[in-house]
């Protein structure tokens, strides 16, 4: 796993102050950094972990990108789900390797390759999404993650799909309109588990909440996760000055036989 | 996963208003709730999902205890790690299925068994705690939550265990004094891979934070993670009055070699 | 202003760790601390700052009570208004001593307490409560506070009230159904001068908005006011574990003549 | 107070949309906006509350500006008091008109300016700054605020300084090392009143908290202030995707004679 750099790998290019560039080797190529030129041959073949220097002499240290290191080069035709808010629901949600997830409008595909990196190898993560545009996005993101295997994408009408009955441990709605689908994800759902949906908007939550209560779902909660960062060095503590203020809300609930 | 309960299986009993409680299933024995008794009897042998009714006629349904719930039934000698915390650190970290993970401060066990559930079943999470009571609180935990085997707990001083080098993907702290351990840390995680210390006084993180800094770690980064609950129904959205305003600060880094 | 303890004055008594009871004094009575029996009589006639000694020999400081600290001995017919919303209402208002402000809603008195405190000696606060109940606590609130003088209360609906057109530096609204008084409060501002309403529910907080925006509002904001209380030591700095979640949000905006 | 606009008054100009722009008004100048151009002529003259349009025939509407609206307008070489931290110390402090308030650390003037709005008319502000260059700015910012008459500014050194002692209502510190200045703020606060210390940093509250438990205060409390503004219109209602997520501590409490 940290391992040899490879041709065609993603690989995170830090300075000793923490400056980091995230970007994919290729054989014959320069990297510009803030601190000089790097050869992508010297990369190359390098262990992760290790280390290489600039023309200009300066070190920098060759680490394997994480997940929220490649969501910052996702492309992002929709707005994302940040680690924040995917960390939440996974721990709530209690999947695990194996388990089998759906999701409804995978969007840039961020929710998506959390879900898979998590229930991988032997689990899948089914996602649809009606919009072939977002869809080509999602795919190259995963392709990017190397998280292909684990999704099956479907551009097509959540609702109109062909899905198998109580098959899923966890179920995830992205959409603008998360009250069209819920009635869906509990057919879908095995008895008791988790459905979770995420919106911007606290009119959509009420909406949601309502449907899930009619459609048949128990312990309906709603929930915001805000992280704010403390800046520390040797004279200060203080919390940074600006922060993400809302990114959504989740609201989520367990599937019960009416 | 979500078939039969068994004797001796853990259930979460939940009305239709959403009350509910947790149980250890033991055959002939009554379980008294808000609403009248169940018969023990009557639960094993239905399936998860399924449901039961009490002498009073109300029905509760049998729903599958998932980690986040079993948790209120810890034993808890120390502070426990809230799911909040535990999702965010386990999405930067980017474990998964298979990774093998180091902790040093058992406690109550509540991040070792979000880590065991995580990692396995071919991962593992070594954790050492070397206060004996807090260490068979910890057992019995991770047994509640059918974890045991994918965790080796040692009732040990962790720096001056035996501990094979550059082997882990992650390593997480929570004692008092992490600055105390983070030499050790640095030397047992690969190159590349993430420390995280959670702390939930100030100057702890400031110790911590140069400390990191010291034994060769980048891109080191304190977070606090709070969430609210908001109350939701047919007339009224608005937060919760009342929420937890801290439970610690999350420092982490990534170990490189200097 | 901080001369002599009078009979029937209230007082603070604050021991040397900083616990303290708020009482009122009364010739020949006793008052019962935490920490043993204070003379009341020989309170009276000392010096606000100066102390006195409970039998037991403990020293306890005799401090005029502010008005967050009358607060706590308030009745509390209804929700009251704390002072981190007041302090920031007021200081978007711009009212000042002299000003002219109206109220709908007195509750307990809380809102009016920290208004007529600002505007007096010359200022007015004109307070509406129809609820005869809720006004006779709120007088007798105001009057524990020494500020009658500065405040005219009417139990009487406010929208059926005579009140002089076009004549008060601010406006605040604090009952169930804001949007009802809107267009009255619209009436009886100074152009150009702000209104306030306080709401609880995200619901009341959009119909409000929308009838402002009707109405004859400009530059309307809906913000939310948040605090949290540091615990700090010898030994340790961080947030207290638990915070006031959510009291209610402002919304206010500047009368325009349409 | 909202008579009649003359040549040299600040006005907010606000179109229908809440978009503003502040200005000085001054004889044949010409106002530039985003809406076309409006003759300053025009609104001389005019009553606070009227309106003028743009030559594009755009309305808008003449406001008086609140101070909030002048601190846009302030010079700023230091970090102002932001209305919501200004609003929770005066509303703590007990201050009203007519008290006599003491600052050490003038800045920009922005806390000043709030003190001094407050106490006035009979009321006094006396501000420290040793800084030539802060004090010259502090003054002309006052000026714009119509407030110097209200306040005397001592370009010294506070700790030197000849002050009355026992004289004042409510101290309050803004200078990066506050624990310099607590004692001589013991000896001019009356007893029982109020000394506030705001800092970005943690060390520094810290100290400051050390400090004046040693220098006679109690009841010392350290809390921040966060506000958060929501966005809400026909179809929804959601927090601000940003917000400042860091000002400063506010850290208080009052004067004993020890």
């Amino acid at each position: 796993m940290s391992g040899e750099v490879r041709e065609g790998d993603y690989v995170v290019l830090v300075d000793e102050r923490g400056k980091k560039i995230i970007v994919k080797t290729k054989k014959d190529e320069l990297v510009h950094t803030h601190n000089g030129v790097i050869d992508s041959n010297e990369v190359i073949g390098k262990n992760f972990g290790g280390e290489v220097k600039t023309r200009l002499g300066i070190k920098f240290y060759i680490l394997q990108p994480t997940l929220p290191d490649l969501l910052k080069k996702f492309r992002r035709p929709t707005q994302i789900i940040y680690p924040k808010d995917a960390g939440l629901m996974i721990i709530i949600s209690g999947i695990k390797s194996g388990s089998k997830v759906i999701e409804c409008g995978t969007g840039s595909g961020s929710l998506t390759a959390f879900l898979a990196h998590i229930v991988k190898p032997e689990g899948k993560v089914l996602t649809f999404e009606k919009r072939e545009k977002f869809a080509q996005a999602a795919l190259k993101n995963l392709k990017m993650a190397n998280l292909t295997e684990y999704v099956e994408l479907r551009i097509q009408d959540f609702v109109e799909a062909e899905v198998e009955k109580n098959l899923f441990d966890a179920g995830f709605i992205d959409i603008a309109s998360p009250w069209l689908v819920i009635k869906k994800m509990h057919e879908v759902l095995k008895p008791g588990k988790f459905l979770f949906s995420f919106s911007p908007s606290l009119n959509q939550v009420q909406k949601t909440v309502l449907t899930m209560k009619e459609e048949g779902f128990l312990q309906i909660e709603t929930v915001e996760c805000l992280t704010r960062n403390i800046l520390v060095d040797e004279k200060k503590i203080r919390p940074a000055g600006r922060m993400i203020a809302h990114t959504g809300y989740i609201t989520y609930g367990r599937k019960i036989l009416k």
